[in-house]
């Protein structure tokens, strides 16, 4: 191990760097096994001994892993995986339901919605140049292998919605002035716009929205400073998505 | 500010303390200016300058505040504030929704769980005396105020399962193995057991579950490694149950 290699794994816990070399840092041998089962690239793996074998891996020692490591307590293996490209046409988004999000900052969020969509089946997530990084380290590990199956695009989203929305695909958002969401028709395909943790969904991209939905509180005219986490309404929302789409009858 | 007051502050960040004390440590002005209307009582508030002023106020200096603070970074004031003592009698359980954690682990599911709780209007949650604590510093803060309206017990939890269960009241859970939730009727009242974050319900709670439910993935025939976290499975098994309680006619 090289103190170029530190280096450059230190710097990946920067967007900048992560952009510039065009990597990003995966750890633990859960992880990285899900990793070499799919179709990212893995440029290298530093594992502690025993843990992997291989041509493009190198043996270090505990001590090494802590000073590679970019999360508080280090793991047995640390990969350097590159970077995938994606491209994502408005044709791709017909038919299905995809999520857009709006500026959401908190990294936790971004990982717990990345896993979320995993578990509902959408396989595209489009956001904002603002957007947390999806490849941040503690997005990559809150996510729990789902980053490499859910496939996420950072877009001038609202110039993106407002093409979907002219190519005739609905889109969805939540605001407290929307239609109570058990009230509204929701159809299987279209993209849910979900918005800033403190602000919502901005005023660009709200524009586009044609369907306006609101998760009703409980009672329903209970009124207070409660507001649900975003990555919270997001599960709920994709939910009842879901739910209307397995029982199409019930509506 | 006596060197006694930093040492018991800062000795609230353990449990054993708060429990010894009677006290816990809430931050912020926000979240002191709703402990201050609520029916909590304070013991002492250290304040920086022009936050707050009155008899069981002390102003403290910004470097003052950093080594009272229980989190990453100090806010503008900090209260002392007792543990409220809660019971809860089975007859209490009758005739509404309340949650039953088992086992959760994590702070930060813990805080997430009580915000949710107060959104859908529960007002009870019965926990596992190994249920993280629910005034431990970071649950307090994730809480966002929530833990002033929502009452935290912490019990025997199989045993006072097994008495709602003997009462008639239905106890419900979610499990692998578990009825489809948007297949299975559900009732307005009863108790939602969530289990731990990687075992699940534990045996024991398991037996007094009556009623056991499955949050199906998308598409219903999907296999794989992934999973909901529990903070989030509890909001959509929650939504389901108000859904169903806001529009009884279509179940």
């Amino acid at each position: 191990m090289t103190k170029a290699e530190i280096q450059l794994v230190r710097s990946l816990a920067d967007k900048r760097a992560r952009t510039e070399h065009g990597l990003f840092v995966a750890e633990g041998a859960k992880l990285i096994g899900e990793l070499c089962a799919s179709h990212l690239r893995i440029r290298k793996i530093f594992a502690l001994e025993g843990v992997f074998e291989g041509p493009a891996t190198e043996t270090v020692t505990p001590r090494e892993m802590e000073r590679l490591t970019l999360l508080k307590t280090p793991n047995n293996s640390l990969a350097l995986v590159e970077i995938p490209h994606s491209t994502l046409r408005i044709s791709d988004l017909a038919g299905r339901l995809t999520l857009a999000l709006d500026n959401v900052q908190n990294p936790g969020n971004m990982g717990t919605i990345i896993r979320l969509a995993d578990w509902f089946g959408i396989r595209d997530i489009v956001c904002s140049e603002e957007t947390a990084d999806c490849f941040n380290p503690k997005v990559v590990q809150a996510t729990m292998g789902a980053i490499l199956r859910v496939r996420v695009h950072y877009v001038d989203l609202p110039h993106r919605l407002a093409q979907a929305a002219a190519a005739g695909i609905p889109v969805y958002g939540t605001f407290l002035e929307g239609e109570n969401i058990y009230e509204s028709p929701l159809t299987p395909d279209g993209i849910l716009v979900m918005g800033n943790e403190g602000r919502g969904i901005g005023p660009d991209a709200a524009r586009t929205v044609n369907r306006k939905l609101l998760i009703p509180p409980y009672p329903a005219d209970r009124r207070g400073s409660e507001s649900l986490n975003v990555a919270m309404a997001t599960g709920i929302v994709c939910a009842e998505f879901r739910r209307r789409a397995l029982r199409p009858a019930i509506g």
